[in-house]
């Protein structure tokens, strides 16, 4: 079985060697993550990306198992905390869903990747995308949940409304939103996102008005 | 350039030929609908449809373009109307989603179908998946924009919500549950759709109540 660094620490070897496979590992992960980020979201020829990024297959083999574990990666550490600087604690979920919507829009080869892992996910004979897109979904759903049950003491969220199923729709809606804006521009991805965020307000959703509109 | 039956009607051919020729199209087509509907939701290989459909490469070639197009011709066939007799004229939007996914559950080779034929439109190089993706969310949308509007007038849908943004969502949600249920059984797609359904009805979303039930 070829080593899966994706799925934990490297095997400790000799510590020159060790420390030389462990940067040369990364310097591998961070120009896939750049040839990816810099891309349009169009076909990724594994051939293409292992060109592009100027490794051999065997490398790339020897340094992540796989090109699928390369993939997952690079989705992962693309996505890692750090990489998004502007996210704000307080940011009720479908507003952070909102940001990174906008952040995406600059990196639609990304976008592109997460959407192939998850079709991959549910095929049989991808382990390595299966097991990254179930774990993604049931950690965010746990996370996101988390948020909403917190928000929903500050009265910031409704109440009567499940975390574990506002977490699955907010999700739910951010990944098919972003599929439809990418085939398609004018999909109101953003229009749609802050539709769902003021449905789940404790106000229950009237517009917010100006003191000054006497509408009835 | 191969003939493409899916994106139109078949040019004539001498009449007895071109008679055999739609029914044995057809017949292929049927074939690729029980494989995909009663297979489960595993690796989706052409060789291997070919096979189970019991047609050579070069009949699928013939009848369908290319394998794409085949894939494409199988999941707008299988969502055909007339195929789904229980759905209801007075539905709502997520209703309807709802329906959808329970008859879906049954079918976890088409939803995989679907998924990748969603995935393969992402990406270049695959035109009849990207033609049918952006034409099924582009007519979805206004399917059922047009059905949120009318809903809105007969007080079913709170009218503070745009009918575009509506549509977005309610397709976003129940594409994006959809995936979420297929590698997790567990994941709240029904609690999700009911909520989303009870969040865009007039009352603002406050839990029906039996009159017996007399907390403040």
């Amino acid at each position: 079985m070829p080593p899966s660094s994706a799925d934990g620490p490297e095997r400790p070897r000799a510590r020159g060697a060790y420390a030389k496979g462990i940067a040369r590992r990364q310097e591998i992960l961070d120009r896939a993550i750049e040839v990816f980020a810099t891309r349009g979201a169009d076909r990724t020829s594994l051939r293409a990306i292992a060109s592009e990024v100027g490794v051999t297959h065997a490398a790339l083999t020897h340094y992540f198992g796989s090109l699928e574990e390369l993939l997952v990666a690079v989705y992962r550490e693309s996505n890692a905390p750090g990489r998004h600087p502007e996210a704000r604690d307080d940011a009720t979920p479908v507003e952070s869903m909102i940001l990174s919507a906008r952040v995406n829009r600059e990196v639609p080869g990304l976008v592109q990747l997460y959407s192939a892992l998850v079709a991959s996910a549910l095929e049989e004979g991808h382990p390595a995308a299966r097991e990254f897109a179930t774990d993604r979904f049931a950690r965010l759903r746990a996370s996101i949940a988390a948020t909403v049950r917190q928000q929903q003491r500050e009265g910031r969220i409704r109440d009567d409304a499940d975390p574990e199923a506002v977490a699955a729709l907010v999700i739910a809606a951010s990944d098919g939103l972003q599929t439809q804006w990418l085939l398609d521009p004018d999909a109101p991805q953003h229009e749609a996102l802050t539709l769902l965020d003021r449905l789940l307000r404790p106000t229950s959703g009237a517009e917010p008005r100006p003191p000054e509109d006497d509408r009835a």
